[in-house]
């Protein structure tokens, strides 16, 4: 499969900025802004807005990271299976273990609610880059990063009255150069309606992440309820079952979370000798520690599996981009398009050097970054409890002046998140606090002011031991009474993961304030300048940066040369039982060595595309040029891990599920009759 | 304590230059070359020959990788805790744990043997350079290392005629610019004196490893035996129990393991691009496994601590040198050394292009390193049998077709290794084997041939598990009948290790092959004219890289500034009490605490010195003007880190456990009269 979904908690660095004139299926457009004369030009077709609106209103986005795609008029969802591995975990019991039976439910009825899932769909977009610009005027630093957010609130909280239905985000794009407003209609009541079994969705596993040729069944389907009822959706997909045709052009439709592809050459130095080195060592250890604690029982191998990939993923993409950024050719390619934007644009009025503003911010921020990477150990308790903590005081403040995820436009999602029942696993709470107070030990030295804060005179073993042992978030019912108590009650209590949140939030902020100060602020100014220069040199002929807001990119379906050898661009069912040797992670799902005699081997299982998307498109619909879904995205071969810094057409190619492949299976593995009916098969 | 003994096996690049002109204190002189001038001018002192002369009698180097002295007649050696702590464990049993409680025989008869070690006294030194390369003449790529190897073969087994008392060994000093023959007096039968508490020697633990101020008594006795008896030994060391003198010279006598102070910038940028990236990630990754596995029982976590020690010790050496690496002020100080040394000698007769060639080689390797790296799975039972399965052919060979640890002049200590009790634990092997295989697919790739070899269609755990499962290698008798068994024994052994060990034995001969061809001799030759240039450049102001032989460093007690904060050289026993926090790492030793009424808290513990030393040096003499030891060198701090490099004098900095620290835990903490008369103090 592939964790290709967006995990915003494991970027290194959110802030980004936009790339230079695009090459050939280069870029993530948005729909506003889509490069019809350029495609007309290389695919000698293109689409019109009809077209382009019929597909942006069956998009979904999904808050867990993933992409999806309305596929029915009965709110059916097809996205990744890994995309719905954490629900189907929830979901499971000692008795009935959803990842490795697969969930076919017989009837609706059974179809298993989501916890902390929610699809969103856009239904407007608008500009709002004057307002903003406004509101920050000459502002500087701290001062402007709170005009700015300031401001958003106010957009957002304006734009979404009956927030209980609707979602309304500020996003900011190329870097600070534009600001849009995102109008979503939001369905927080999803549900799992067809998985297949994790092995079969999993193939290959970690070694085969991120790697082509492929043989995974890396899909699933959901549905949107509202008022315990499925949506109506009558903007949705047309289901193809045909394979992909080697050369036909393709679309992604979906939300790629983050790219730093025009990163000035002093971002790309931090993050090759400070964030990347750091990120890969000690995510490292939390693989290492995880591996060996699974090992304990099936039960902790079964609890610990979902985080254990996300962490085997995360960390698939920083030893890629480490590789990237230590590739001596691959860097030259970086610095030649900025030395190309310079000439072009530096220096003329109104840019000045940005260059130089972005240097002083990235020096100063390598001296806040251990601290603030470290300050807040990480745990999902934690988490609840600085989220308690924090939003206490926060929802006192006026709209306007609290943290984003307290704003109203997001205060919803935010208690969804806090309040939904999920399970809690004691032993991974334990060592992930142990990992990561040992970890700020050793990187902020062990008579550091902020280690004595983080441990006192605790161990990281026996502090972790005693937060999670003593503490009662883990029940809703508890998180609940704290969240509405507020204040006063959150000040009161004694629970341990409550006092020690109060005991590092003032820090916490400090230490914000800090990075807003010297370094979001003066990036968000330099931002808006680069942005400038790059209308400037280039004009339309650029897309922004990734942001986990909708996208589309065209392409088509092509392999690739590998060290010489041509890699074929679509393989068939059949290679799935030529490459099972039979140990983990290559044993064939029992599914189809059961079903074997039925399967029809020659029909299309995986294909590459040239589309350039990034993590977040994790099961966002592939579609042909007649707007039919004919695949469902789940991965990028090795060469997409460098696209976070620039896209290399040659190679970098987008891993599709076919259509073709899940239909079959729907068919004769899992089968699921009514579901293919619902998709208009037969 | 920090494990700064050398570690071989670990050695990411173990070819080596030298440095350019040193710097004031910098330098690991032989003891042929001692500075004597330089020395006078920048200390108004240096040692006459004769002082020379008695110090280098004393010195001891440890197969285990460390160095130490002789401090009495009758065999008594200083030496770290850290050094020991194998032999302790190895001595330990479910009702008596030498790590925990110490180690304080009441008499003689109960110093316990040290199953592997070896303590060897350099008797003679010669200069072989013009046999050597007389041999190598014009031969190229592997051709040159095995004309190399086999005439280095013919000098070491003519030098030792009589094996079991002497070993001798020819070094390759200044990367092939000189060759010189050691002759050691070796002592086999080396025991187990005196040993603190684990606590008290590793107070601070992984924490403050190369960090300084410190409050470890990292220090512990061995006595070599023969014959049963305790060896006389009129050359040894005058024992000082006073304090250290702020600004007093000092001498470090020891072996330093390996370091890199002349690479090129080829080499360099391998290392900070491949090597490096890819060390610190894997050897994370196990680190937390075995974090994790220790956790599982007490048991186990006695068992894995010494191998967790020198992962976290080794890990940080990776770190620390990544991050010099990084840094762009300490990358440019390398590359103007090489820009100063091509401008004084690139071209000149005998000399031509020595980088050019370097640069090919490094080229060459980076196809090769992942292939090389990986082919031998990582465990104490896969090392044994590799040795059992190459030594089975190599013994057929004549000594100088030999690979050099099969050669006459090592055998003995080949089988020594290989033979010598020493406890095995099951799930220690299995997990460093299921963590190599599995990185070994990782970097390879699922579908690469090396993958298929090392795997077939097993999983790593399956195989792994299968094989230390079956093996009855863990018994030493087993191992002893396969080692004189020879070919036939071997090749019809059904043991599992044996089989697989069997299996991957071919593709490691040819990797090294390639390695030999494309890397190891290019270098070996580029590296004899990269010597000529540095002796034609700056003559005899130079010394060779480290290569775990004898050196002498001189500098003196000093602190250093530390972020604009001055660093005290001595800490103070009491020191120790006030940074006790109870908890682990930082939990007083018990001995500490039950003899605090007895404690002399003003007495000197640890000291830092300007001594230039590396990893190797661990337990090394610090030694007076007057030739008497004054402490025992047991770590380096932070800044000694980028030593391996290049040497900062102004911030590198030697930390030493004092002696006077040691008698007074012989006097009241562990006692132990008869040492302290033995030492001649009362």
């Amino acid at each position: 499969m592939a964790r290709f979904r967006f995990a915003a908690s494991a970027a290194l660095v959110a802030l980004s900025f936009h790339a230079s004139q695009a090459m050939a299926d280069e870029g993530m457009w948005t729909f506003d802004a889509f490069p019809t004369a350029r495609m007309q030009q290389d695919h000698g077709w293109a689409p019109d807005a009809r077209w382009l609106g019929r597909v942006q209103a069956a998009a979904v986005r999904l808050t867990g990271g993933c992409s999806a795609s309305f596929v029915s008029p009965e709110g059916l969802i097809l996205t990744n299976h890994h995309c719905i591995v954490e629900c189907a975990q929830d979901n499971s019991t000692d008795q009935r273990d959803l990842l490795k039976d697969g969930f076919v439910p017989a009837r609706r009825e059974e179809e298993l609610k989501c916890p902390g899932q929610q699809a969103e769909v856009v239904t407007a977009i608008s500009d709002v880059t004057t307002r903003v610009k406004a509101a920050i005027g000459t502002s500087m630093g701290e001062a402007l990063v709170k005009a700015r957010d300031a401001e958003v609130a106010r957009i957002e909280k304006e734009g979404c009255r009956n927030a209980s239905i609707k979602r309304c985000e500020v996003v900011t794009l190329f870097g600070g150069g534009q600001y849009k407003l995102y109008t979503y209609r939001k369905y927080s009541d999803v549900r799992l309606a067809w998985a297949p079994q994790f092995q079969a969705a999993f193939f290959g596993g970690d070694p085969d992440n991120f790697n082509y040729p492929r043989y995974a069944l890396d899909a699933a389907f959901l549905r949107a309820y509202e008022n315990g009822r499925p949506v109506r959706t009558p903007a949705h997909l047309a289901w193809s079952s045909r394979g992909p045709k080697v050369g036909e052009a393709t679309f992604v439709v979906g939300n790629p979370g983050s790219t730093q592809r025009l990163f000035t050459s002093d971002q790309i130095a931090f993050q090759r000798e400070v964030g990347l080195p750091l990120t890969t060592t000690i995510l490292s250890e939390l693989r290492g520690r995880m591996i060996s604690a699974m090992d304990k029982s099936p039960q902790q191998k079964r609890e610990g599996a979902d985080e254990l990939f996300g962490i085997e993923n995360s960390l698939k993409v920083y030893i890629g981009r480490q590789r990237a950024l230590n590739d001596p050719v691959f860097l030259k390619m970086l610095s030649d398009a900025e030395a190309d934007l310079k000439a072009k644009a530096m220096g003329k009025p109104g840019i000045g050097d940005p260059w130089a503003d972005t240097a002083k911010a990235v020096q100063a921020y390598r001296d806040i970054y251990v601290p603030w990477r470290f300050i807040v150990p990480r745990s999902a308790l934690m988490e609840q409890a600085m989220t308690l903590v924090q939003g206490a005081a926060e929802r006192e403040k006026p709209n306007a002046d609290r943290l984003p995820e307290f704003r109203d436009s997001n205060l919803e999602l935010t208690t969804k998140t806090l309040l939904d029942e999920a399970p809690v696993y004691p032993w991974m709470e334990q060592l992930e606090l142990e990992w990561s107070l040992s970890k700020a030990r050793e990187y902020l030295g062990a008579d550091d002011p902020d280690t004595r804060l983080l441990l006192g005179k605790d161990s990281p073993e026996a502090l972790a031991e005693r937060l999670v042992g003593g503490t009662s978030l883990a029940d809703a019912a508890a998180r609940k009474a704290l969240w509405e108590g507020g204040s006063a009650v959150i000040a009161a209590s004694t629970d341990p993961m409550i006092v020690y949140a109060r005991r590092i939030e003032a820090r916490e902020r400090e230490l914000k304030k800090l990075v807003d100060e010297r370094y979001a602020g003066p990036l968000a100014q330099a931002g808006a300048r680069l942005a400038d220069a790059r209308f400037m040199a280039y004009g339309n002929s650029v897309y922004p940066d990734a942001t986990f807001t909708l996208r589309i990119s065209y392409g088509k379906v092509q392999g690739w040369k590998e060290r010489g050898q041509d890699v074929s661009p679509v393989t068939t069912i059949g290679g799935a039982f030529d490459r099972a040797t039979g140990a983990e992670p290559f044993n064939l799902a029992s599914g189809f060595a059961q079903s074997e005699a039925k399967i029809d081997k020659t029909l299309p299982f995986d294909f590459v595309t040239t589309n350039d998307i990034i993590g977040g498109n994790s099961g966002s619909p592939v579609i042909d040029r007649e707007g039919s879904v004919i695949g469902a995205a789940f991965d990028g071969n090795v060469h997409s891990i460098g696209g976070n810094y620039g896209y290399q057409g040659d190679v970098n190619r987008t891993v599709v599920v076919s259509t073709a492949a899940i239909t079959h299976a729907l068919a004769v593995i899992y089968p699921a009759p009514a579901l293919l009916k619902e998709l208009g098969v037969q």
